[in-house]
């Protein structure tokens, strides 16, 4: 791959210098290094960053950021709702606007609403990693990584493929889908994990109580890994998806109430297992 | 520790020599190298286990075993029932018998029933590994890990304190607990987690499909890696657990409910997820 061809986006703010956005100018730097990167961010949190080079410049507000080519929305939703209005009225022409939040049906309509929709295209970078914020940012956090776009209209664009080409640059697998089939699987494939995860924690650690969780083995463990996620992030992203939650929820819910009606005899318990089975050796398909 | 004393158990019979029979074998011959190890399995299984060096001799049945100074019933529960009973007629002065399956009321009932309840005492070494069978049995399997024995009576007595050096001997850490506390203190560590995960991948793979599934991050390979354990095994256990799980699966579908019934407002998520990141630290404290 060369790093020297002309940058995509000679200039890019990104709103939210956290372990994504911060991630996303790690990766820049090294992919096309005379990219001119503003950070948006809180004051403490620009001294912070400020040592580590991954920014040209600090701003505390889009309001002064000044002409850029592409604005990356990263920091936490609500918050990028409230800036999706502050880049509507600061510029008479905004430039491109994508985020990278975990919910995009809410996204796409908050930046309708404000008149951004025909250069606003939601996007999502699959994958993360276990702890937020910039000190866990890295060049290489998206590599491999699926990273989904769901434009507002079907076929080719030129925003979409100056989108695809910066995603590809960083390592990801670009891809597009609409809005709310997004939602729906991430509501499957993501939130769905994460609630069962916390409720069952929640559910053996009362029981079990700390001298009980002593005895637990390494099921425990990893079936609750996710359980340390912090509610703050959570509440906002079942919110923003409450609705294909919802439905999440009542498939695993009805399951766990046939496997309860059917206890003493077990048969449901091999529908489950069987099934479950085919669909973990599909997921391991290709993850080592 | 010295690896020349006398052994406990001079003559063992192992019944069932598969993960957890064959690595209590090798485990002896490593701690006690004098001990006879007598194995119990199907001729296939002998032969596939004779050039390991794990047993001095193997048997077809427990009327082959001769005197022996302990039993350990290491086969699939059902098998373990069935061979008390051949151990109450083969023996007129049965020796010590001890098992090592995951759910203990049954069996110390089943040992009960057949009249061996003053030489039995149930026993449940817990971790285990990924995947059955002998071929994946080791001597380090019980190392650091807890052993838990139910005894009928509370107080010392000369068995138990047998099979507490046997285990402790292995590598593992014994201890004791009513069968019934037991078995409801694992419908919530072990059955639980083992359902939750079957469901939530059963759940998510049917509604994301394969394409879906290659979208999938850390998060749900970790939450669902319990999914590919085998129907037959848990089937056996949660019909010998059914009360206790029943128990389980009532609290895990109502935290679930709750969530469920609060999502546009999300305010039982915060309390839900504040307690299970709580439990979450404490099922990690000397886990590293």
């Amino acid at each position: 791959m060369s790093t020297t061809d002309a940058p995509i986006f000679p200039t890019i703010a990104i709103v939210g210098v956290g372990l994504i956005g911060g991630s996303i100018a790690f990766a820049i730097r090294e992919r096309w290094p005379s990219t001119r990167i503003v950070g948006v961010d809180r004051p403490q949190v620009l001294a912070h960053v400020s040592g580590s080079g991954a920014l040209d410049r600090g701003a505390d507000s889009v309001g002064a950021i000044g002409e850029v080519d592409l604005i990356v929305l990263a920091a936490p939703v609500r918050e990028n709702r409230r800036v999706l209005g502050e880049i509507a009225r600061t510029f008479d022409r905004p430039p491109l606007v994508t985020d990278v939040g975990g919910t995009k049906h809410d996204i796409v309509q908050a930046a309708r609403a404000v008149g951004l929709s025909p250069t606003f295209v939601g996007g999502h970078p699959l994958g993360g990693a276990e702890r937020g914020g910039f000190g866990f940012a890295r060049p290489d956090l998206f590599m491999g990584r699926p990273w989904i776009f769901t434009p507002e209209t079907d076929g080719p664009s030129e925003a979409l493929d100056r989108l695809f080409a910066l995603a590809a640059g960083l390592g990801a697998r670009p891809t597009t889908m609409a809005a709310s089939d997004h939602d729906r699987l991430m509501a499957f494939v993501s939130h769905l994990p994460q609630l069962a995860a916390s409720a069952l924690m929640d559910v053996v650690g009362q029981a079990a109580q700390a001298d009980g969780l002593r005895l637990a083995g390494r099921g425990l463990v990893d079936t609750t890994r996710l359980a340390s996620s912090p509610a703050s992030v959570w509440r906002d992203v079942t919110m923003a998806n409450a609705e294909a939650l919802a439905e999440a929820l009542d498939a695993l819910i009805a399951v766990l109430v046939e496997l309860r009606a059917d206890l003493p005899l077990g048969r449901s318990l091999s529908t489950t297992f069987e099934a479950a089975g085919r669909w973990r050796a599909e997921l391991m398909k290709g993850k080592g």
